[in-house]
């Protein structure tokens, strides 16, 4: 018997990464994709979101857990943003808090990973892993908010309007919240209390009239998801932002077309963070023919390789 | 030289476990307590466990994240809070959904977490890892969660106010929400929009009066973490409810004086949810003399045994 | 439609665990045993484990990776080995080398795993994570081991044959190389000059006639594995243990009838160290009916629990 | 008090990655430089390995674990080898078998990485994650391996000894055995026995003389480690190859001047493939001053990432 014949298993061969000077991260890319492993879900991972990116019908979602801003993450998302690559975002509050800092003028520094803590609370240096930075930023960010905050309307408001306004008084360019105000992208935050964002938001209102409702922007956000002709999303790492990007599926008749999360946990401790997108596909998130891949790796280093590939592809299209 | 004498690092000598039959719990961690890596560290987390509630005077925080409660963690935590050991618990939403399920008397159900994903689509059944449930439970969570809702005063509310109420309209002795809602312990879920709960809320506030402010419930929750005459935390994983805890102690002038962190995260991928207690310490969330310690491993395994130790030897303190 | 008639999954319902003080290990993982994620597949392993070792003609294979001697795991596998609860031992160079150390009167010492490792060196002070041990140990090994080679016949020698006579030289009955050699149980080490017991026989044979055949020993070996009626194996981590393990029934007739992991490596990565013991099954080294799990933890916490749990069913077998 | 002035942390700040189309992998690297997380470490891997390939001085070592050859990294490594990049490659068998099976051939083939293995077996095919080759690629294996033997000197040979006769057999420029043999370039695989070139070795030793002596490459390969000027090393994940070549700078006055790692490993679980690379410095394997770093990401993106920027800097080097 032919083994060729009987299994399925065998028609795609590894084809072995070529390297050679000077090539493009698309070129890169190219070679991931003869390979296994990492490297070949990461091709795969290009591909699907080049689809996702070209199909002017999909809505495109993308979800942001992890310290993605203070890690230098955020030019790639905000001109996602102003180019039309991003529809909405989902995000954590932390991740807000050190793009407005950035948009202040204030910046994030780098150096080891390993310090004593003891001695940077000392010298009023706030860490996290190999990123540090002042506390001043932070007292600099309070009036920052609490100007913001007074220029709010006395109405009831949802957690998405907060956050436009704060876009709107930023004058920066590379920020994510600024651009997406520009643009209009609506940002969605639904833990928006855990960051300092909230607690300033929190610490206004002890004395001030702010009126944020909890649920006011779901109407919003659900009419997005259920109008989508098809919908796409890029994840990077999990919490609130993937979980709440993947369940506005249960209460729509929709599901996502593609999915794409790229992430350094792992399903086997039965949290959603590292749950497969296969699992989704038992919930209706994410739909029975989607194009879906994880790529296991450093989303720092991932994220960037997606982009630069398909931004290379999408030019290529118009020319 | 006699070289110890020089080095302070060689002290305390590794002493090799020893296993007999019908050794308990309390036992076996005491063997640890000779070993190192994981074991020594989670002998060393019993220990501050113990401290931390034999502590009359601490303030006990209890974090709560991953899907601890399909997976079998419910009423460790249910007693926990009836018998005095949790003052403050901060959750994700969906360890509340799963919570009410089962104290609507509907089952999870464990399989292999190896399954057709799509053919469980068309069965009407949902997977988390090894935990299946049927649509079919929340459709009478639905139902249950609408009842209570329309209930609900009209006033403004908080999410720990929904909660409790929830917590007060179930009928199982072996629910968290329900033992708070009883023992008066309060429950804070900073994205309760982020779960089943929070998406019957919207669906309910679309045609009905419901006010729920996202900060109306962090007066009450700051005035628990300032007036704490001492403060300790067990966070099972990351996520929000690590965060929200250790966030609180940014805006009062205290800190953690006992902080314990099971979980399988990382450190190197730089998100808060891996991020070390020792990393909370530049922050001043955990206190620079605090007691402090993560275990490295499933915290369905390892919570157990936490409990089982600490309630060995708190009965020991009592005879 | 009645969800139960039509879904296989939902037939066993989670149980979640209930904690009590004094309980023993062996009620804790029946607790376990009503849970899921890690918690239910440590209980699953403690199920197969008693299986196995009750199965008197199951030949009992281990396989031990990681540096599980320096953390203290020592006792308890000499004394599965005393009890016959090892017929094989395939370890890596460095557990025996540790275990050599600490037969020799000598300690490892536990402290921070974090620590200016350039100040260690200037104080001849070795770190493994949180162990430390003193140069001087390793003189004191290399003359232990220079005698033991001086007494080798000059003959050619196996692997084994070389542990076995380490062995032989020891005096102290908690040692593993002792224990074996005591109970002809062999030991197997695939990658011995991986190790300082490579190294120094090495040094040894620079000047004086040692003859150690690569292959010799996997005759006997392979003979094991062949006659071996059923066959069973549990994994400390990966490594060469486990590959030399499994590959055995690549050039014999048979497979593993049990098959127990216990890791923190994870399958993503494609490594052989983290594959799952269902990708083995395709290669027939562990066999299409077998009993099989991988506990995803810390092997130094799931090692002490599974054993205290497995002895206390063999005793009540007994009684 | 100014915090810059006081603090040393704050003097490099984190510059947010700039990613645009048909940008080069060094482009890309660049802009890695500027980020934190993974993305900074890949970035000083990278500055480090430049540093080390361009230094002439320095005898560079390549540490060789995972399924690399048939995930496809082999000619990466092979052109390496060819380049002068590599002089001392240390090894699994494993990654040596897929490189001999590709050199006769045959190919690997890429699929799903979640398969009914017991039907795989049916079919007689074997699966590594998504990598899936057929039990025929190893009759075959068998028949050239036993021809080689038979080729070989009846003397007491070295393990390395072999791998460099297999290597002269095999005519195929990709293949890493047979480009080292061309190259001069010595491969050291302390655990053959543990591979199917091992299996096939013993195998032919039942009845045919073979005398591979277990330590008879050991005096060649710490000549290589003494009479290095300089040494780097480029570890891909960890197991045997990194801990042989770490450990070869016990035995001498050396220590490793460069040091990169690529893994998924962690530190927490004390094992040596997790360690670190400030660990070694304790034990004087890798220097004081030594240029280290580790990137926590899948091997099989960042080894092409890293090599293509690298070489981009050597050619520009020459121009």
């Amino acid at each position: 018997m032919d083994f060729q014949a009987s299994a399925k298993k065998l028609t795609t061969s590894v084809k072995s990464a070529k390297i050679v000077p000077n090539m493009t991260v698309d070129d890169l890319v190219t070679e991931y994709g003869g390979c296994a492993f990492g490297a070949g879900r990461l091709a795969e991972a290009v591909n699907i979101y080049y689809e996702m990116l070209a199909s002017e019908k999909t809505t495109k979602f993308f979800g942001l857990a992890g310290a993605m801003t203070p890690a230098g993450m955020k030019i790639i998302i905000a001109d996602l943003i102003r180019d039309g690559h991003i529809d909405v975002l989902v995000t954590t509050g932390a991740n807000m808090v050190h793009d407005t800092v950035e948009a202040l003028g204030l910046h994030h520094y780098k150096d080891t990973d390993c310090s004593n803590d003891i001695q940077l609370r000392h010298e009023c240096i706030n860490r996290i892993y190999d990123v540090y930075l002042p506390d001043q930023h932070f007292a600099d960010l309070e009036e920052f908010l609490h100007r913001v905050y007074a220029g709010l309307p006395e109405e009831k408001l949802s957690i998405r309007q907060v956050l436009t306004e704060i876009g709107n008084n930023l004058d920066d360019e590379s920020s994510i919240l600024k651009t997406a105000a520009d643009m209009g992208v609506p940002i969605y935050c639904p833990a928006l209390q855990d960051s300092v964002i909230g607690l300033q938001a929190w610490l206004y209102q002890e004395g001030n009239p702010l009126h944020v409702d909890a649920f006011a922007d779901m109407h919003e956000y659900m009419e997005i998801c259920s109008e989508a002709e098809s919908a796409g999303v890029l994840l990077l790492g999990g919490g609130v932002p993937k979980n709440y990007i993947l369940q506005s599926m249960l209460v729509t008749p929709k599901s996502f077309d593609y999915a794409i999360q790229l992430t350094m946990d792992r399903p086997e401790t039965g949290g959603l963070s590292g749950a497969t997108l296969d699992e989704a596909k038992s919930w209706g998130k994410v739909g029975e023919n989607a194009k879906s891949v994880t790529v296991y790796a450093d989303a720092t280093i991932t994220l960037p390789i997606m982009v630069a590939a398909v931004r290379t592809r999408l030019l290529k299209d118009v020319i």
